[in-house]
């Protein structure tokens, strides 16, 4: 349970940051879908890191893989198994703190909880690098809503306080595409872009870590689909999002700026255009009752500031029980957000497949 | 599914709001609890209306009743059924405006969603009145993990643009139980109460809503339960907390703020304090990689304005597919935050519970 | 988790023997279904006691109660509440023999498992009139399947020594549903039903008991549904199965005998016949790799014989923890076989509707 | 779903017959086993091919490697992954049969239900080696249950008509092990033993296949665990052995017996024996009301005969919709049962374990 997700499109994920292979196991995938093993790299390309001096210099190749679902090139209906294999691989950081709990890190909650048997190497099960597996599947779920006109895009909202506070129309989003590409992080917007980098190579200069926010944006899911109660289509996201390290924050639509309107600004109205019914603004963000509305489905995400820094921390020695101040080493990202984008598209992918699949929208089988 | 949550305390929701009634039923009640309903009675007269001038006249008194799962006043392992029957229902709005699509509430999608089948009366399933079984429910656990000292205590932090930004002490909130029973609206701070107050006032004779945000803080949650991934606390209390209508937004500790920080600031540094490991601030809400630290659970949501407001507002005539201007009456909140609280904790409360189940550190018959 | 079952079509089971009812709650039930009360009475009716001379006499009406889910006589698409009420009750037995553990009754299991807490007045959770719930349920699910020509058969293949080992035809079976109507036991050979009906008779003198078998026939279940490993079609129903009280056992097609078969002599044979794939006989009982071959669905399941009697027994008094020898009294039924019969029907509609929902073939919201 | 089955030890398959691999996600791994692949390997080999002359003579190595859930030769409490490599494989023969159904084989109903897509090879996710990945995540059950002196012993009972009647007592029940590693064929009775195995070698001659029953007998199994309803013992080991290919039948204690028996044979008499509450026999098969008694757990199952056979069919051509006569080749057992025993005592010992863990039974983490 603790390693599933979804009902009929539901992902397995298995794996350690310093084991042999970060994988993951996609049961319900339709039978039919053409294996697309070049979409699947480059999505994970998007997430590997080194590919920007802005992030952590591990440079492994991370070639995917499949072990098993597939047959003639196409999927068959049964389980698909992807992984990567771990390659560049330097574990000698934690032996040598290994008696010293990191600030903000697992190293103490896992202690914990496993009491000392959990793979402490590069985190272990609690590292960044589980979500490989996650954007695996994402890219295999993006495969089949794309037949449906289904698009999933995301991008650096905020780093720091370089907030890019532009509400995107639909076309703009579909052209933005091409400008995230442009962008060292993520963003579209490329003036902002540029003082976030800026200030990304700062706090890296300061051997610091910073936070930033994630917005994404769903375009041309249909309309009813979802449900009140536990099915409510933020229960199903935020429960995917909350999986992904360094999440600490989710908003649909208005979000916590609803906290501050009157029902009078915050009410979308309803309006007849192009013969569909729509609504004139979306704050409520393309759910209602926890159904879609037809509109974009949006929501942002707050990604806390990486918790691996090289500044000189207070902390504690767990066998000597004393408190101390330590200077932790290592390579990490000093912003890690540009590399989320991609793991917040592939689990919306994931969560957003599996309603279809529940509801009949989207077919066992798909069709040839 | 739609209607279950948790893994061994497992809630199941039904009933409608202009229905018999609403109801819950509770599967994997631990054996061997006094029965209390007359504590159960007390938090469902926490949520329900007509509490004080600033909530809706609905005035019906929704008395517990228990169907099945106790004998001798004891829980015996069989699953509960409690429910309160609907009383004072007026249906006769929902006619008047059947062709109509109320902005920002669920007419449209579950027109979508059920095709004209789902019941309209006072919202149906997609009423607040719903939560009502989520409180029952809660009320069953929060006596079990009172047995274990772990007390939950939510309050209104905003309405509006008033904010009580105040971090409370652990000390502070054990005081504060007393102080949110003499606000009108459960906030702790009574000047700002006050404040809160007269903006609702306002608003309600304006016939318009306002929004709000309640902070929930989760005391002696035992540390190194929960888990990575999709077993994350955060996952698994999100789930749960989008399941209660008009949520649009939640943050765990620093949350938004978060993606601001540098991780110099945001690291809660660990000390040995009274013989136990602790953090000097508690910026990770409680919560680090999915587990718990053993510091309060700390988390925030947003509550978006009530969209039953009496004001002229655009729309849609789904009958004749023309726009239309409307002024929409009937009773209602002009702010739900007030009775989300007892929601919230109760959802929480289920929550928790289940984690503690599932981790045999609860057993399922309880010492006498 | 205990008390519910299904994916989509999702029944949870509540209330005890001697509480105040016994009901299901039934999540996923298609919306725009007509609600036909009459049609669910009909089914409790066939399942309650005191129809005949060779059945407990407990002689209240069960009167079907909906609680919820139903609008305008409509499903709607929400959770159903429906229930029974319990008013014949005589508990005064349980307290006679409070101390003494009925031989091959839950009285120790139960007391092991919940410490002394469940609830013992007939039984509470174990007895077998928290069937009373599935069989509603069933009602609900046969409605459904109906419209898609699907038709649910059980009936009496044996009772103690007595055997009806007639391969029935599609065609008799159809027919058969008279002929079971007319035998007090739900047989359908009528000279078979008057020996059986002797042999349960002439133990019921002897305050004794018999088992039986009861076979079971899914006529025009549609080929390709199901799966292999968990999702087969033989796990489902015998997870089902089980959960009814009595049976100690299930085979399907030739089960049992096909453990003495070569494969020469059990193998199907495919055919053209009509245009459509068949198989000129049907040892597979209609299930190849867990999923359906388009042949009738058949499984034989063994009811044991009722626990409780009215003979002097060995047993073990529990609190003085002696070995005594005590003849218990109390109505019961001499055969429970004719009374499982609906519950047996019930359960494989509830096992395979939800089974047809999950893989689309039929909707969420049926067409009117 | 489909692939997945357990709550917290939750096992997930996945591979195929001729793909790359045959793999197994155990999720819910107790934290702190000793990793003990030697026996993981030694119970595959119970199962593997070509360990006699009366099994098909697929000659491959099957080495299980570990890919996570391992660090410091001891479980983390991360997910296992367990796989064997397919390497002597041979997949003309399906090309050569491509369009013809074989009797009581999957080819149909894999068509019906993928549409085309299903891997054919080898009968890919339908082939009996998927069950060499359920055989490894028991392999792990065991010894953790072996830890609670908890053993799981499987046997042939019979093959066709050559059946061992006997009942063993729990003694020779555990003397039986030894026994039984001397037969080719997994029987205890030596004699019996030979006129089986000649019973096989002469099917095999007539290039026919045999059928056979498997009894399984848990001894130490605790009481008081499982329940009533959806969570009955024999509900979880049905849906579990069930999903192996070829079961098409199961009982527990007396089983199909008990439908022709009494009341006053079949009921067990308590006698209180060593202190402890015990039955005199054990018709119950260690289950009343779903629920443990403490007595050995007993249960049976039919295996069909091999489908794959090298007789002359009738059956059809799915291109040409024409009925044919036709022999198929190809290598296959005669008689499956001896490496089923092995997958039974598997599934059983993961089904178990998994009740003990959500009964808090056993630890999340194991003592050291």
């Amino acid at each position: 349970m603790d390693n599933s997700f979804g009902s009929i499109f539901r992902i397995t994920s298995f794996g350690e940051s310093h084991g042999e292979l970060v994988g993951i196991i996609i049961d319900g995938v339709p039978a039919g879908l053409e294996f697309d093993l070049k979409f699947i790299q480059r999505e994970i390309d998007r997430r590997k890191p080194g590919q920007s001096h802005l992030t952590t210099p591990r440079l492994e190749e991370e070639q995917v893989k499949v072990l098993s679902g597939v047959f003639e090139n196409k999927t068959t209906g049964a389980p698909l198994c992807l992984i990567i294999e771990n390659k560049d691989i330097d574990s000698s950081v934690y032996e040598k703190y290994r008696n010293f709990l990191r600030p903000s890190h697992i190293d103490y909650t896992a202690l914990r909880k496993y009491r000392g048997f959990s793979d402490p190497r590069g985190s272990g099960r609690f590292s960044g690098r589980i979500t490989a597996g996650f954007v695996m599947a994402g890219a295999i779920a993006k495969q089949i809503l794309k037949k449906y006109e289904i698009m999933i895009f995301a991008y650096t909202k905020s780093i720091g306080n370089i907030i890019d506070k532009r509400e995107y129309s639909l076309k703009e989003i579909k052209k933005s595409f091409e400008l995230r590409e442009k962008s060292l992080i993520g963003a579209i917007d490329q003036e902002k872009s540029k003082s976030m980098e800026l200030l990304i190579e700062t706090v890296k200069k300061q051997r610091d870590s910073i936070g930033g926010t994630i917005k994404c944006i769903v375009i041309n899911f249909p309309v009813g689909k979802g449900g009140p109660i536990f099915n409510s289509i933020e229960s199903n996201i935020s429960k995917a999002i909350f999986a992904i390290p360094a999440i600490k924050a989710i908003e649909f639509g208005a979000g916590f700026k609803a906290a501050k309107m009157k029902g009078s600004e915050h009410n979308d109205p309803w309006i007849i255009k192009d013969g569909k019914v729509q609504t004139t603004k979306n704050d409520a963000g393309g759910i209602i009752g926890g159904i879609s509305t037809g509109m974009p489905i949006e929501f942002t995400v707050a990604v806390k500031p990486t918790a691996s820094i090289g500044i000189l921390q207070k902390t504690v020695n767990i066998e000597t029980k004393k408190n101390v101040e330590i200077e932790f080493s290592g390579r990490h990202d000093p912003c890690i957000v540009p590399r989320v984008i991609p793991v917040i598209e592939a689990m919306i992918a994931n969560v957003l497949l599996d309603i279809l699949l529940l509801e009949g929208f989207i077919p066992r089988v798909l069709k040839s």
